[in-house]
């Protein structure tokens, strides 16, 4: 079959690998039908993310058909439709146990990290029984892509730890794909205000389109103090981190009013200063979190019922032997207008 | 009336003032049995609460009787003996409304640092009906001024923030008055393990006499290695910073195990280093919280039930006259072997 | 001035009545300017609420104009529009303390109930400082009587007491106003599945344009059967009754899946059933709840922000001379296709 | 091997039957060393579970050691000493993904209800990975046979969804070994007041050595007027049903304050009169649950630290081929002063 191999840093090469099978009796084979590019394979691709051996398939996200199923695997057979989910969930250590699939300790982030990925035409999908999921009849299928990572992502790390309420005051900083989601999915608990954070004008103004009620451009303005103005000089309640440098965290703790919360989102490679001399009295909660992709279930309700349309996040469409330029595309998200890929298993 | 007053950096002295009058129709005036000296008081002293001006009087915890009342006052009335909570609440703005008194609008900690405080003979106490608890009949009188600060201190931004529970491990750094008020009361949630982190075998031996299961001394073990081996090398569910600087802040993010909780309660003059590029993806908590002594019912209740004996915190007694002794020996506290200090009305 | 008097069971009379004066220092006077008629109002006039004295004002709900206020007031001053809270807080004692100003000791629902109410020229309000809220600018101000009880009742005890959650199913039974305003509200919370549960045609077609997914009429089709029908046979999450009699509040018991919740809104007289022989293992939540109306100050951010139109809920209105009027509009509710009457202060 | 069988109602006996061997690959089979009779095995015998059918080996609490496991089990191997939960969880269906086992899609419980249980040589266990519990060093193996049902049925049903917290009132009503439980664990969370309710002389003082600070004989004093004066005339925060009829459950509804909490334990036959016209104001939760064990890791630990000491409630001890006795004196309970039995596979 073809694959997408990480070489060395910076390189990538679709190539004939061969077809996996079974190894463990919770095992399931899938045929990948889309995938697409997260901002972390960009990430492994530079060098990042070290654990990553040379010769490993990419991808953490995709859709497919159940090809073959372990003799343990109860949920799923042989011609299901169904979503992977970019964390793998043994489904009985302690994490799992408790519902933070992230800290699994026999799984989490293994896909295209420590075991062969999503991005080929076959994948092999450990405790397949808890770690993938039906797709919903009447769903638009390849949208759902979207909900291998990016929306459990934006809404576990982001909104449900910033515990968005409504009322509330929103700020997330970063108009990327994930901060995009952060933006949808906060609505699902109707915030009064929600302001978007970015330097990119085309991104606000996507952002004003999907439920922004404002947008700030940091290059041009001040953002302290515009979202003061904005929040009756208290700050907001909740600031969403998608960006993953030291200054947008440093900026959220700044946005923040007495009893506020830090939601952080972003992948992050360095240390942050955090202004302990001025936060310690401010009642405040920071937070950080791996997906656990626990949300999952719920998330494909709000889709089933129209409460979530995945499909907006979708700019561009690659064949799988175009993949490398789907790379180069969403490698140049801003320049090229582009949000999410996707990648069919055509040719 | 006798007054200790904050003169200049470095300088308090025991002088005459005039007593304090009504202001408001919700102030009472209470005279002071018993009163004590923070922490904090000696972080004034030292400069480094830049808005105190001298000429004030010092003091935010004390015991009295209520001497006077305006005419809104309608909880209290002449000759109740009366707890004072080192937090003012008007009871009326938004954040008193969410039981976050702490940042009042109208109050919050302003006793001893805005306003005249407890370390007279008489002192103003303005909201007076969401301000002072009664004292409850069979309650050691004395022991309760421990209830003004530093229990619900400990236990608001220690205890509850780091979200103790049954079987939990729990680890302490900094077990001064406040760490071992916060041992102390982490135990109404019966944790399996409280590990106390100091440098002073004395308050270490102090320690595991108040309930903790372990105790390092950091000046002569490793303490992460000694954690994770007294944690099967997953770390501490909650870590609690007592002391305030940036090393042992950062010691707590490095304790805690994934899903864990870091809650602040130590009061802090400089930034901190937070290493997001390990922690981003160990779905940790980070709390602060100026204390909002919303549980002050509650630990009342614990006193008179036996729960809690606040006397244990109690070292030294002074009389009023001699309070400039009784600074000297709290600002030695572990030269002394002192814990907390009651300095009684009397000459 | 003149005042809608209980007379005797089944009699109210408009009568001239003295104006109310101030009596404590912290009450206000109000002019009232639109007030309404609460479905409780109605069991006072059939005699359900036996404490209500003839010859007492009715009314709990009303916008006014500040007239008058006690030295004590500080939040509130003589030209103010304000927002009446049908439950008065003195926001002291322990209830209040907690956020539960249903059961506050000096207050309650006592408007209209205990003491004169808002169907007046005017009213003497207790606790004026937490007990009136400020009007928003832009704010459609006769709009806002509906968050005077109807609209934080359905959300405090129907959508909160309920844990209306994304992508959940929730059923209401009861199309009548507050029906409507629980329908209203947990859209708040992006529920999948909202379905609604009535005998009259006219309210169930009403509820299908404020959001229900789905309607059922009790008296044609069996409604256990359709509930599981829509909800895969498990039942829903969130069962709210806001009808008041025994052969709801069991139907709502009978549509909940494991782990359901049963919020009752509904105003009830008598006992009921709790068939615990089937329930008692099936891990259910049953809750009741006089309003707090603790969620006003949030309730208005949402008015304000757009994402709740108290608007729709009126559906006639009358001058104050024609407030007999009005009752008999309001007590024929269905046949009139009332929900909400205004009443304006004018003649 | 030898099991208890229940051969019609009224008559269990003791027979030969083959050993159980493996159906599925999540299958255990485990060797019983100890075991114990419930309240419910008493039900199944009066012919109260009527889906219990003739020729079913009873019991569904125990310890024992692996005799042999399917090739999907990975958490335990051939002679692992296991503590076995009373609830089946398969770990994958949407139930067991929240944590409520109890609703488990394919277990929940069934062990010695709709499968052969644990009174007997050898049982099967399904889902084992998810369904039992390794014990640890250090505790006394025989006891924790009380953590298979009893203790978290009264730590689950009885105080977490009574919601016992610090400095709080709880009643408990029914002082046998599950009302016994229930007072053990709720000093998990240093309750003010634990007042313990029963007819029986001797329970109530088992009762009060076990840490109840006040106990009442319903059979010699008013319940209602009691526990009013010993709560200000408030009520209860938390009352627990512990017996399983109706006059115990409505007893429990009068016993509470506004915002109070009923945490139903009991095993109910029969309807229980709710009165609402009462309870629509008081702002209160009721709660029912079949016990979920997913809080036996976290008991487990609250044994090794010594926080629980689950030996306190054996009381008579007897060899498997005395188990007939052992159901009579566990039938006599009040009679024999019986809490608990241990039944050792031995003859």
């Amino acid at each position: 079959m073809k694959a997408l191999v990480y070489k060395s840093i910076g390189q990538v090469s679709l190539e004939e690998k061969p077809q996996p099978g079974l190894i463990a009796p919770t095992d399931a084979i899938i045929k990948i039908l889309k995938t697409t590019i997260c901002g972390t394979d960009l990430h492994i691709l530079k060098g990042d993310v070290k654990e990553v051996p040379y010769g490993l398939t990419l991808g953490h996200e995709g859709i497919g058909i159940v090809e073959e199923t372990g003799n343990a695997v109860t949920n799923f057979k042989k011609g299901d439709h169904v979503l992977i989910s970019c964390i793998t969930s043994c489904g009985k250590c302690e994490y799992c146990r408790k519902g933070m699939y992230s800290h699994c300790h026999e799984g989490g982030w293994i896909l295209g990290h420590l075991i062969d990925g999503t991005q080929a035409e076959y994948v092999r999908i450990p405790y397949a029984d808890t770690s993938l999921y039906h797709i919903p009849a009447d769903t638009h299928e390849e949208s759902l892509v979207m909900l291998s990572d990016i929306l459990p992502t934006a809404y576990e790390c982001g909104v449900l730890n910033g515990q968005v309420q409504p009322g509330t005051a929103v700020a997330i900083v970063g108009a990327g794909p994930i901060g995009l989601a952060a933006l949808t999915t906060a609505q699902f608990f109707s915030p009064a205000t929600i302001i978007m954070i970015d330097t990119d004008k085309h991104r606000l103004e996507v952002a004003k389109k999907m439920g922004a009620t404002h947008a700030i451009n940091s290059s041009e303005e001040n953002v302290i103090e515009t979202v003061m103005a904005l929040t009756e000089y208290e700050g907001v309640d909740t600031a969403m981190e998608a960006v993953g440098i030291p200054a947008t965290f440093e900026l959220c703790t700044r946005l923040i009013r007495p009893g506020g919360k830090v939601a952080n989102i972003g992948v992050h490679g360095k240390s942050v200063s955090l202004a302990l001399e001025d936060l310690w009295s401010k009642n405040i909660t920071i937070t950080t979190r791996l997906v656990d992709t626990c949300t999952t279930p719920m998330l494909l309700k709000t889709v089933s019922s129209k409460k979530l349309d995945p499909a907006s996040f979708i700019t561009h469409r690659f064949k799988f032997s175009e993949i490398e330029t789907a790379y180069s595309t969403f490698g140049n998200a801003a320049k090229e207008k582009a949000l999410k890929v996707i990648i069919s298993n055509e040719y």
